[in-house]
């Protein structure tokens, strides 16, 4: 008897066997074995993509791929962890051409090789749904130096990195509704950008990566350490193109979510260090506004220091 | 401003969260933060489940977090690991009743218990698609001791645990092609029983378990260590429930996948080891075959001695 690799062997011999890194045994065996690197801790994180609800379908194959990844990557960030593998699990419809697996993995391979990384495992099945992907990524950090949501401390300063808003506002730019003549916003919904690599750990009280919009994931923060919070909208950066949007797009920035960037809490006394470790990180770190002790307050402030309404605090599947 | 949890957090605190374990930072943070057990390897596998591909949609939720896992315990299972723990992502269509998240997250807390593992993270996701869930297992094993695919030898006896065809016939069972009164074909399509805890470093030379079907799986390890092999079906167990569908059902028994049994590759010196092991762990262990030196061969033989055709080998999603 002729026993002969069927297709989906096939798919993963040639497009996902050259992502598989040490410890992936090829990705012809049932699972990954990996010694963990001497006297650290394990992060780990995983998160799930869905065709039509995370991305378009018409978003190339090279990006969908590299989104998830960035997107879980963007967890181990705000952890303060170094990014060591992936594992990752792909529902395709069952005529999905050879040629989008190649791009797909394509993009993959460009990612794993910027952020260092490797393809642990995984799995390949069909869907008779959206495409479905889900990824999780293990990590690293000295003992005890994880960043948690849950050490902020009343009078630390409320700060984030890059830009807020852009992801949102590209999703809108994808539908029609923003003008986006460069296609930077559509970019940021497309590829985030996971803010790895800065040396967080006893500068940062508290971190979280903002995927659900900046107020919901500020609210998370404050739940978590028993606070409330202060911030000032105008102080909340936004990127040259958001800023072009206009006005109007403001209650979008804060709520929308797709961000990735980093909220973080840091005590007066280490705001130096932070802006020093941005400096050296090429890092954009921006102080939008304080903890306070009252844990009913959360307020965001305008201009002229009046608090705003904004009716939906960020983004739910449900 | 009052900042509410949406929808989506109230379910992973109402359900998913009773189900978190150390290092899970109650799911509530970015990620989870565990210390590797000391001088053990990882190791680690994903699995992902769609509705109407791998379980159907009447069957209940209870079970079907309960199936995920078990096929993912099962690849531990088949590295001889212990199981430390898993992430779950679950991406269900937005109008998923409550009563489905906790009968799912019920069936999951009773493996839990059952198998001495917890949750350390995931996602809730909606998608417009079908149900579609994914999960990535940790576990453990002394270091060099992961029973691989690629360490069967010319003269290896074969062996698998268990029955094998339950599953694929309890599908059958399900679509109304096969009589099944008791129910016991189906409860193994829905329910299969990874066999951890079975101690075969020193014994096993190669394993892997048994998910798309028998035949195609003995053709991995086969490939992987450079081998052909020789079964004789009727040594195959099979349940009597099996049996009873009659032996127009023997194909699709070796080549219909879901058994979720071992596959094992076992030196004659140490069939003893293994048989005494298997009687310690109360796990059936029947020998079915042998590994053969000409790569080229892969004879199953029939009661009289004669070369079955079996038209394909095995599942593929493609």
């Amino acid at each position: 008897m002729d026993i002969r690799l069927p297709a989906e062997f096939a798919i993963i011999a040639r497009h996902f066997k050259q992502l598989a890194g040490p410890g992936a045994l090829g990705l012809a065996d049932d699972a990954a074995v990996l010694t963990p690197p001497a006297n650290r801790q394990l992060v780990i994180s995983a998160d799930a993509m869905v065709q039509g609800v995370h991305f378009l379908p018409d978003d190339p194959p090279e990006t969908i791929g590299r989104k998830l990844l960035r997107v879980n990557l963007s967890d181990l960030a705000a952890m303060g962890a170094d990014p060591l593998g992936y594992l990752l699990t792909v529902s395709v419809p069952k005529d999905t051409p050879d040629a989008w697996f190649a791009a797909f993995a394509a993009g993959l391979a460009q990612d794993q090789a910027h952020f260092g990384i490797s393809l642990l495992g995984g799995d390949t099945t069909s869907t008779p749904g959206p495409v479905s992907l889900s990824a999780t990524v293990l990590g690293h950090v000295a003992p005890g130096a994880a960043l948690t949501r849950a050490g902020a401390r009343a009078g630390d300063f409320i700060y984030v990195t890059g830009t807020i808003g852009d992801g949102a506002l590209g999703l809108r730019a994808r539908r029609g509704d923003i003008a986006d003549p460069d296609g930077f916003l559509a970019g940021r919904y497309r590829l985030p950008q996971p803010r790895l690599g800065l040396a967080l750990a006893g500068i940062a009280s508290a971190a979280m990566d903002i995927s659900d919009g900046l107020l919901q994931d500020l609210g998370h923060v404050c739940r978590a350490s028993g606070l409330g919070a202060e911030i000032h909208a105008p102080l909340v950066p936004r990127s040259p193109a958001a800023c072009a949007a206009g006005p109007a797009w403001l209650p979008l920035c804060l709520t929308g979510g797709d961000d990735y960037e980093l909220l973080l809490a840091v005590p007066p006394s280490a705001e130096a260090a932070l802006l020093a470790e941005a400096r050296r990180g090429q890092v954009p770190m921006t102080r939008i506004g304080t903890f306070v002790e009252d844990a009913a307050r959360f307020d965001v402030l305008d201009a002229s220091g009046m608090t705003m309404v904004i009716p939906q605090a960020g983004w739910s599947h449900f």
